[in-house]
């Protein structure tokens, strides 16, 4: 019985080696039926917390999959492996927090594994490279129709590792929240959503006023880039729902020296100011 | 009823975040049957021509598809997004002049739409990913057997929005143009084609005097980088039957100082001066 | 008749230009029901033992395959196209010695042919895109059932092109090799391998005494990353079973400035040695 089509594929393995077509090859002689997304291969080496927003925010539009995420510098350690199930998907990697930003986004865990049963794995394992020896057989097998409980050990969801939830929090008319990543374009994206603005009374047309670091600056708040000048920064609701930072035709994340973490405040303004 | 087996797919959503992915999975779920060949995602931001001379080079050799091609910096603005009909293919993109050398390459246009049909987009629209949410969707449909009618309202082909031609003149036996792009390699690709070559009576085995800038070269014309020795400069009709500048083994953009859209003229040497 | 069901791809061409897409396009013409698991494309220009590594190493994890590799910076020059037969797969590319270590790594040639039947060619052949215009129709025609034979004149295995295998020699219980190669991570990969190790002594838990260059240094021998702190040197077999000498969390390539090529030693040291 083929349960999946597709497989997703995220990790950090750059591209300038073989290691995602070693994978993609495991996975085309257990489950050649499947075909692989590749979400991104370029998460920066070990960056866990950039791999989970990347893939939290890519998998409510794939198809139902067996996600497959390697970003894992404790490869080889204690850190287990997992199979967990949520929504329509499997999530298949580290038990090191990659996945759970994914796992909420998709409904929540419903059931998990831990990967102990070696006879989906491949028969030579190397320490350093579980991606394609342990996580993409385990993955193409449940692509193919193997049972869920068939990758290991069941263990209670309660204990997955999960990352901490990016801070957000709205208090006395201010939504305070963090940088959650920068994209290719340098644009900033916050923890804090689009509900958050609207519950503090920003609405497009109107100016937000941004406290980050040393910097506190009116930005207007719009639907789209082309809504400022060239080069002038702008506030809106991105495509995954959450406020962003930009710089219309140039790098918001350069100009502003805002690193993923860092503590941003946010407050209406009136419409009506300008710089 | 199947319409196109494939979609191409160019933009400058990089590599790194999961956007180009986000638009694979929305394709899937539309249109399972159809293969996605990307051209490339890795059009420096907002750069239209760049984008529209890759395309119009790489669609020649692709197999009938829906050409979906996004570089957009006025996305969400009052630009219009497209679908044209043109050779065996539809590209749907926005219409900024990205799709136009393509088009024209392809025998040029011979029907138009403004995308105006909501329904063959996703049910939520993001400001600024219309790519995911409505390029795709679109194409994804148009793959699966839309009919091109019913992506919108017909517009009129004349109004399509065009990038202006590459400047390219023959002169008094001196073929002018410019620099077109520049390739991973450092080649740089000129406007003169190797047709314009031949008319200016350049041939293979001789040698070209080319101006540009402040430069005045007397540069091998040969069929190939190893026909002069490592370092040494050589021009030659390249795989898009235009006439290219290389270093053989090394770069010659930025030997030369050529960026794209920079003037170049051209003339024939004889075949026995040498440097 | 099919012959195979998958093309593998790997070049130096780079991802921001057409030239990926163009030969897939090519491919999709010509061999609609294969599949393309791209190796690399990010091979660093005309740097054919990267390419032959990278090769070489990948091919074991990849199903039955037209393998086509195209590092060639004497395209068009005289150098000859050839088809190889070796263990369950073809390869496809220049006789410049890119296949070699892949062929061995197969289990060696069986068979081999020049191309040189231009009917398996596209009717027009860039002279500096063999790529698109020769390797891939070629090796597309074999996926859809063409004999190897018909590639071109049979030629002797023996006068295929070889790349030199790298230095590697145990002597006085020391091991010695070279730099083989440098991956995303800076993790440099020695020449030598993991039985190697065992053969002079070494095993897990103990430490290496190596000398690369002017450097003498005592690093810990490890199954992991892991096994040692942040920041940390470590020596480890690899994915592939070689010798690698990795930084927990960083980069070693950077901080022993180990180059591709450059003379390592290695010997074991005594489990209880700590820097």
């Amino acid at each position: 019985m083929t349960r999946f089509r597709y497989l997703s594929f995220l990790t950090d393995y750059g591209l300038e080696d073989g290691f995602v077509a070693a994978c993609r090859g495991v996975a085309a002689r257990i489950a050649p039926h499947a075909s692989i997304i590749d979400v991104t291969h370029l998460v920066p080496p070990g960056d866990v917390r950039r791999g989970a927003a990347v893939l939290a925010q890519t998998v409510p539009y794939l198809p139902p999959a067996v996600h497959v995420a390697v970003v894992d510098p404790g490869v080889g350690t204690a850190r287990r492996g997992v199979a967990v199930a949520a929504g329509d998907s499997v999530f298949v990697g580290p038990d090191n927090g990659l996945l759970s930003w994914a796992v909420t986004a998709s409904g929540g865990a419903t059931r998990a594994f831990s990967l102990t049963n070696r006879e989906l794995w491949l028969a030579n394992v190397a320490a350093t490279f579980h991606g394609r020896d342990i996580f993409m057989p385990v993955a193409a097998h449940l692509a193919g129709g193997a049972q869920l409980a068939a990758t290991g050990a069941e263990i209670d969801v309660a204990d997955l590792v999960a990352l901490p939830v990016p801070e957000r929090l709205i208090r006395d008319s201010i939504a305070e929240g963090e940088v959650l990543t920068v994209d290719r374009f340098g644009n900033v994206q916050l923890s804090i959503t689009a509900s958050d603005a609207a519950e503090i009374g920003l609405r497009s047309g109107a100016s937000a006023l941004i406290r980050c670091g040393r910097h506190q600056l009116i930005v207007p708040y719009r639907d789209m880039f082309g809504a400022v000048a060239p080069g002038e920064l702008v506030a809106y609701a991105d495509g995954a729902g959450l406020v962003s930072i930009a710089v219309n035709g140039g790098d918001a994340a350069q100009r502003l020296g805002l690193p993923p973490g860092a503590r941003v405040s946010m407050a209406a303004g009136s419409p009506t100011i300008r710089r």
